[in-house]
This record gives C-alpha cells, sequence and structure tokens, in this order.
C-alpha cells in the first residue's frame, strides 16, 4: 500500500485545550509511519489552507517540541471563519480536491465547532459524490458545549473551571467589605448557557455565591431579576450575579441591546457594553446600591491558568481516536464522547463516532429541567454533570521569563 | 515581664498575598509565647474593631488551617476604607486607645497601603503624645506598587505575574485570526502605571506585543495614539495595546471621561465604562478595522492562579520581619524592601523600617526616565526591576470539588 499524508486544522475561536486535540491527531499520525507519510497543518483553517499555507510539523515542531502544544492556549495553526458554500456545484470544492490530490492527502482533520463541523459535512459529501476515498474526520472543539450527541466538548471543561474558580476569586474580593454590593459577572454564552451555569461550581457551602445565575435559555424578566436581587441581601450583603451575555427578554431583545440603543460615543456610534454593564447600571440605578460588573472576556477560552486535567486529556484522546477510526476507513463522522458513570458514581469517559451532518445544524442547550423554576439557578443535575469535567491541574512549563512557555508557530 | 497581645488587621483592597503578610505576622507572634499571650485579629479593619468584631487566631485558625492563609486571595480578616480624623484630638482617638487598654494590646499591625499607614501615623503619633508604649506597625501592601521608601510593595509581584501571562494569553487569542485587529488592554492604576508597564513582560521576543503601553504618568494624546496603532500594524496585523485605567489628556481629563459625558442609559444615569471600551470605539471609528477591548478587572487583585512565590515569601518575610521590630521596641514605622543585586546580578530582598510618616502622603510613580520618549513603552530599566519579582509559581492547595481550597472566615 503506496503511503499518503495526513493534514489537520483548526477553526473558528480558540480554546484552553484546541491545541491538545491537535497533539492528539499529530501523536497519533506519528504512530503510524506505515501508512502515513507527512503530516501537514493547515495554517488559518481551509482558507489558508486555498490560499496555500500550509506547514509539516516534523520541521515545524519536531521532536519533544510537540508536546508543549498541550499547554499551549488559542490556536496553534491559526483559525478563521470561512463558511463552505452551500452548492457542492460551486467551484471551490474541485479546487480543493485537486489540491488535496497534488499533496497527496489520504486523511483530513479539522478541529472545531459547529461552523467547523459544517465544513467536515460538506467535503466528506463531495468527496462521496466525486468518489474520493480521503478520510474526512471532525474533532469536536468549543468552550460553549453546544454541540449535540456528544456528552460534552473539548474547551469546555477547563473553560468551566476557569469561571468556576475565578467566580470563587470574585465572591473573595467582594466579601472584604460589610457593605451592602451587587457584582454582575458577565460570562460567554450567545445561545447556550453551560459555561455560564458551571459558575455554580463556584459555591463552596450552601447558600454561597453566586446567589443568581441566569441562562439564555430562559426569558430574563428585569423586575423579577430586581426582586431577586433584594431577596438576595438576605443571605449575604454581597450578592454575586453570573449572566450569560445572551440573556434576553420575553420579545427576544438581548439585555445588552438596551444599552447600545441609547448610548453613543463622540462620533455618534453606539456603545456596544455588555448586559453587565447594563445590569450594573440598572441594579445602582434602582436599588440605591454599590454596583460593579465583571467581564470575564477572552481568558474564559485564552487562559490556561485553570486548564483541567481531565479536559486536556480528553482531547488528546479525541484526536489519537479520530485518527485511528480515519485509518479504519470511517469518513464523514465527528468523534463524540459517551460518559460511563460507574456503580460507585465515578467518571470515565468513551470516544465514539457520530455522523457529522446530524450535528452541524443543530445546537444543543442546557436542558430546562437543569433549570430552577424562577430561572434564576441550575439543579443538582448540572452539578453532578458538570463537576468531573473540571478535575486535576496541569503543571504549564515556565520559561526562562517565569512566565507560562508556549509555543508559537514560526 | 507581663505578656501582652498582639492585634492585626487589614485594610484598603485585596490582593493575592495580604493574606501572607497577615500569616507572616500570625505566625512570627506564635513564636514569642514568652511576651504574647493572644493574638487577635480586627474585623473589617479600624472600623470593625470600634464596633467590636475582633477574633482570636488560637480558636478562628488552630494548627495547620493557618497555613491556608498563604495561598487564599482577598482580606481573611475583611477590609475598611475608615480615614482616622485629622485632629487627634478627635474623642475617636482616646475611645480607640481605652480599647486597646481593655483588650491590653502590646503591638497593634496594620496591612495597607497609602490610607492604611495614614492610620498607623495617626495612632503612633497619638500613642507618643499620651505616653502609650503600644507599638504600631504597618505592613506594605498594594497592587499598585505606588509606597515610597520601598522598593516595591507585597502584592506587585503577582498582581503583575497575573497581567503578564494573561496579557501573553490575550496575544495568542488575536493570533488566530490574521485581519487586521486591535485589542485594547485596560489594567489597575489610576496615578501610578507600575501594573500596566509589567504587561511588557508579556513579550516573548522582540517586538512582540504589546506593541503599546501608555501609563498614566506621561499626557496621552489620542491622535497620536491612532497613529501609533497604524504605525504597529507594519510590526503585526493584531496588535495588542496595555492602557492604564487613569491615562488622561494634557487638560487633566481622564480617557475614560470622553465616553461618560456622552453615554447615557435608559434612566438618564451616566454610562461609567472605562478607557478600554473608549479607544476600542475610537480605533473602530477612525481606523475601520476590528477592535475590541478586555478590562482585567478585578481577577489582577484577587487572583492567585498566577501568585509569584518570590511575592508571596516576600509578604510573609515582612510580615516576620514586623512582629520582630516590634517587640525590639519599634513603632511608627512601615515595613520597607531593599533591594540587593549581586555581582552577578541575582536578585534578593532585605527588610528595613522606614518612619510611617513620611509615606503615609506620598505616592510613587514609574520614573519618567523609565518611559520611552514618546510615551508609548516602558525602557529595559523598568523591566530588570520587575523581572524577578515574578519569580516561581504557588501551588494553590485544591478541595475535593478541584478548586482551590481558600480557607474563610466562620
Amino acid at each position: 500500500m503506496s503511503k499518503k499524508n495526513l493534514i489537520v486544522g483548526q477553526s473558528g475561536g480558540p480554546t484552553a485545550v484546541i491545541n491538545s486535540s491537535l497533539y492528539g491527531v499529530v501523536s497519533e499520525g506519528l504512530r503510524h509511519p506505515e501508512q502515513i507519510q507527512h503530516i501537514y497543518g493547515m495554517v488559518n483553517g481551509i482558507e489558508g489552507f486555498l490560499a496555500g499555507t500550509v506547514l509539516d510539523f516534523a520541521t515545524a515542531l519536531p521532536g519533544s517540541s510537540l508536546e508543549k502544544l498541550k499547554t499551549t492556549p488559542g490556536a496553534y495553526l491559526g483559525s478563521c471563519r470561512y463558511k463552505l458554500p452551500e452548492s457542492l456545484e460551486d467551484p471551490v470544492y474541485p479546487r480543493l480536491f485537486q489540491k488535496f490530490r497534488e499533496m497527496n492527502i489520504g486523511w483530513f482533520f479539522y478541529i472545531g465547532g459547529n461552523d467547523s463541523m459544517d465544513t467536515v459535512s460538506k467535503l466528506s459529501r463531495y468527496a462521496a459524490q466525486t468518489g474520493s476515498d480521503i478520510r474526512i474526520i471532525g474533532e469536536p472543539k468549543t468552550i460553549d458545549n453546544d454541540l449535540v450527541h456528544t456528552d460534552h466538548t473539548p474547551g469546555f471543561g477547563s473553560a468551566a473551571r476557569y469561571v468556576a474558580s475565578t467566580v470563587r476569586e470574585i465572591t473573595i474580593d467582594a466579601n472584604v467589605y460589610e457593605k451592602k454590593s451587587v457584582t454582575i459577572v458577565e460570562i460567554m454564552g450567545r445561545h447556550a448557557g453551560w459555561l455560564t451555569a458551571a459558575s455554580a461550581l463556584a459555591r463552596k457551602y450552601k447558600g454561597d455565591n453566586p446567589l443568581l445565575i441566569y441562562l439564555p435559555e430562559t426569558t430574563f424578566d428585569q423586575e423579577a431579576f430586581l426582586k431577586a436581587v433584594e431577596k438576595s441581601f438576605e443571605k449575604n450583603c454581597n450578592v454575586i450575579v453570573c449572566v450569560s451575555e445572551g440573556i434576553h427578554d420575553a420579545e427576544g431583545t438581548f439585555i445588552c441591546e438596551y444599552d447600545s440603543s441609547v448610548g453613543t460615543d463622540t462620533f455618534g456610534h453606539k456603545m456596544l457594553a455588555g448586559c453587565g454593564k447594563y445590569l450594573e447600571n440598572l441594579v445602582r440605578s434602582r436599588l440605591g446600591v454599590k454596583a460593579r460588573s465583571v467581564e470575564l472576556n477572552v481568558s474564559q477560552r485564552c487562559s490556561v491558568s485553570m486548564m483541567s486535567a481531565t479536559d486536556q486529556m480528553e482531547a488528546v484522546t479525541a484526536g489519537n481516536f479520530g485518527v485511528q477510526a480515519a485509518l479504519n476507513g470511517e469518513t464523514g463522522k465527528m468523534v463524540s464522547f459517551l460518559r460511563e458513570t460507574g456503580t460507585d458514581g465515578s467518571y470515565s469517559m468513551k470516544c465514539s463516532l457520530e455522523d457529522v451532518n446530524v450535528i452541524c445544524n443543530e445546537e444543543k442547550t442546557v436542558p430546562a429541567d437543569w433549570i430552577t423554576a424562577d430561572g434564576s439557578d441550575v439543579t443538582q443535575d448540572f452539578l453532578d454533570y458538570a463537576a468531573p469535567l473540571i478535575q486535576g491541574t496541569v503543571e504549564i512549563p515556565l520559561g526562562t521569563d517565569g512566565l507560562p512557555d508556549f509555543v508559537y508557530r514560526k
């Protein structure tokens, strides 16, 4: 059998472990020299591939330097937000497959979320249509945890651990003064509230902060929110409220839009502050108490300081598994996670494969029965689900400057 | 000699290591049972002490539980922002000293910044005036690093390490796309730019981000800033700009005020967005490029994820040293740090004492010759100064939930 080459790309927003998935693909590829000759990386995803920017891992990350991928955040290969045309008749498809042939590609891996799985779906359907034998596999990645047909996604555990530990620290920061205060913490998640829900893991004891948690899966009522804050003061004079960026009212208007409808900067442009800033102003204006807001922002997806060892290990495993599946002839699939719960309640995870076509256009939100009836908290079911995913600390190698030593593309 | 009691309080904003200073005071106190009977903590500083809220460390943190202070952020004892009256004739002074007598206090320690040193100054002057033999010592603490007569302050090193590593991660996050973008990172520091300057430590190679750094020590010119951003695109298509929250124009108007002068929320209240959000809008409007802003916010002072081992160790040492000094009869002093540089360039730190009266009303800013002529960067002198302070990682103990296990006041 003549050898072929493997190519892998990353797409969409980065996570703490998207490079661990990459490590999983490349390291497994290296274990099959009898079938795989070169292992290539697309620089800036499918868009970069079309532009001809490809690297060879043998020269880019030789020997043990590959290991550093596992503790480097962001997307080592660079990313893109390029959507392939819906019509498989589009001339971009023959162009792509011509390039695959020229590079003798036998296996194609794409690490990403919903949109990336759409790319995997289109490429694999085009391959089937045209009789190409390239094996095309999707590797899941998203802090949003919103992919269907998988228990969870690589990237979520580390982001959830970052959110939980940061909210715990913000709680401690808020508690130093004895005066009434409200802190609004704005967490990523436009449509799915998984990451915001993870703030509940911050609680150290019953009745601990965050006392209120609002997800985009429910309707956000400003008056009910203000009443809930007032009631929370009975438990703690410092109230922490965690909200998803995507919370919205009954009409579907995002709460963050309430602000931009009035604020304009000196250039007449709408000010795009988040819902946290809006709610901070609302609380201060209506309740007359000290209020502040904290937007956790990009650190949720790019910090390795709270990387979950479980998440990292699972990302590597998923990468390995995808390559094994492709070598076994699988294509048009996404690697998925099946949870196995032992009789003692212990957690373990098993990889499986799902048809990528049923994944790419769906979005998994937090189940309604994992949210309390008043929409201001999550239930024990969510905590039981999320807790195993944030376990374990990863030691991040330091450089001579005393700071995390990441690996960079030359 | 009859035994007396020691009391310690915390004041002002928290830091990652203010509890390490507390540990230093309490642990040293425990080593002198022949002189010190009880070790008390003021809950919520001098304000709480006046209200009678005091705890005994023997019951609050017995045995090895005291160790957890070293890895718990925030202020274990709680804090206050209470300024003692200027006139030592005010009746609060005899009230305070009456309480000291009732509690048989021989040694008083106050951990804090400028305002806390003002308290130490007033109490020690009142003690001198009235012939009280209570020894009153200040323990420095501030992420702002703005206390005079000390090489640096406990809290700065960990905050600087947090800023540097977070900016390095944000740089990686920005670099995943190949399209022009500007990220404004807003860092704490109203008058002193030490912490913003620490973002320069994030650079991994010459010409790395952050490409622009603006401190409140210089005048911020918006037009010059826009030109500098455009020029930076020649080096990197993704430009990271770090700014102190306190940057201001030539008239002394804070840049953040440009926003609040126009933005109002639905209740007619001024929107108080920071200068980062303002500059984000400025860049987007004027340069027509993708722009975003990240406010590092309270995590700068309350996160232990990037605690500097050097900073932690020095905070403990300062606490120890203060108690030894008080037992030796010193009073009205603040513990200060003297830097010692070995012939091989190695760093070491020695504790000393400074008259608290010359510290409490001064503010140390970044020297003008540590800032480049165009005010958009810091020099090698600053890097040489700051680098030793961020060295070493501290292992944070985890609880059964897999998250940092902090110690809480009952």
